[in-house]
């Protein structure tokens, strides 16, 4: 610990894409040292536990439309909360600074001149796709990686979804579950009907499920399966990767749930 | 721990972007359980003492075009420790899905029959920029994130940059500085001249340094202050955030490195 780390302050943590086990090293020392815990709906309430018992923990979270705060509140209560209690703990799913609205609450803290620290989670963007042996490079065919919600502030398709569609890129859509059959459509408009994608609802808890089909298919067996938000949408050439796998070898282990 | 868990196995696991307190829970009980590791070159020595002494460390990497080892060495390396000496932990620098050529290297221990394990580590193109208080995304600003080394595999710049340059996105490119000049005058061409970016090196280390210019200028600033690889360069305006921020407070803290 830093000699002169205030007692007042904030630390924004990523609390990972779900698996408890994924969460970093300092973010949970940051939640062991924790006055007070504010966090979202995403976050595993395991990771509430690895806070002190005398913590105040509250939810701040927002699902499916329905908030518990809003942005304006949280803003207001990270900042009363950290000159009441001293150390609080501002825990978001997947990372921070990954469509987490953090600029806002850093911007709240500055002109309250509230200290904070900043700890990165693992992205379900990046995670999910992993432990499901999807990889989101491959030299030669994914030459990037694109990560999207596919919606602009206004909630109408992002036209950066059109260009990504032209692209090599692996693209990543996060929490588009209800505009899929549309995003899907830009997909066919581009030439790439064909292309293999992969919905994945619940990525890395037990409950995890994944379906693969092709941009002309997806959305029908999506909505067959009832998979729906939470969930990562994948679109590119690397879906077809662990396919790929069981072709050469009979069994093979795609998910690491057995590794602890 | 899986009752079935087999003895001869691989785990691959993301060894985060640099600061060890980055690492996972999971890849750290990994490593506990290892015997053998084999790490790559930005991985920090210090996550090795996580390992039991008695397991074997091997340093397969590359840096800078001089290789230890060749990838297929590295496949073969893996196979034989897999089945001398049981569980080998195969440590990556950032996530191993990310730029990581992992993808050969399980369909290398598939052909073998080796089964595997993926634990996803933090990557350095969102946890760099996160750290120095850059988001990556931002409602009405960035609607989305572009990761990105620059480069196809024969070396050329990649077609992807002319249709990035033309987003919303945030655009991260990694290991890219031999090309920053090249890749600033697509984003010229694009109408970005203007556009900040920053370059940080060595991000989430001690030694960490960031530049911030335009799409113009950047390239000779870099040069000018020595900046090299390991090296993540955010293109976007949320570059322009952390300034924003300091026009509020006058202290604001945007480096974490004193939270533990």
């Amino acid at each position: 610990m830093c000699l002169f780390e205030p007692k007042n302050r904030v630390t924004f943590a990523g609390a990972g894409p779900g698996d408890p086990g994924l969460i970093t090293l300092k973010a949970l020392q940051a939640l062991g040292k924790a006055d007070a815990v504010l966090y979202d709906a995403l976050v595993n309430p395991a990771l509430l536990d690895l806070a002190p018992a005398a913590a105040i923990k509250t939810y701040v979270g927002k699902r499916y439309g329905c908030q518990a705060y809003s942005q304006e509140e949280i803003n207001r209560l990270m900042v009363v909360y950290a000159q009441q209690y001293g150390h609080v703990v501002r825990l978001k799913g997947g990372d921070p600074f990954i469509f987490g609205r953090i600029a806002e609450e850093m911007e709240a803290l500055a002109e309250a001149g509230i200290p904070y620290y900043i700890i990165p989670g693992i992205s379900s963007a990046l995670a999910v796709p992993a432990t499901m042996g999807v990889p989101l490079t491959c030299r030669g065919t994914a030459e990037s990686l694109w990560i999207t919600t596919g919606t602009t502030r206004s909630g109408e398709i992002s036209h950066d979804l059109y260009l990504a569609a032209q692209s090599t890129a692996t693209i990543v859509i996060l929490m588009a579950m209800s505009r899929l059959a549309a995003i899907m459509e830009i997909f066919v408009a581009a030439g790439r009907a064909e292309m293999p994608v992969a919905v994945i609802q619940h990525g890395t808890l037990p409950e995890e499920r994944m379906v693969v089909a092709t941009v002309e298919t997806i959305a029908a067996l999506a909505e067959k399966e009832g998979i729906a938000n939470p969930a990562v949408i994948v679109v590119g050439e690397t879906v077809r990767f662990p396919g790929r796998l069981r072709a050469i070898a009979g069994e093979v282990y795609t998910k690491q749930s057995s590794v602890i």
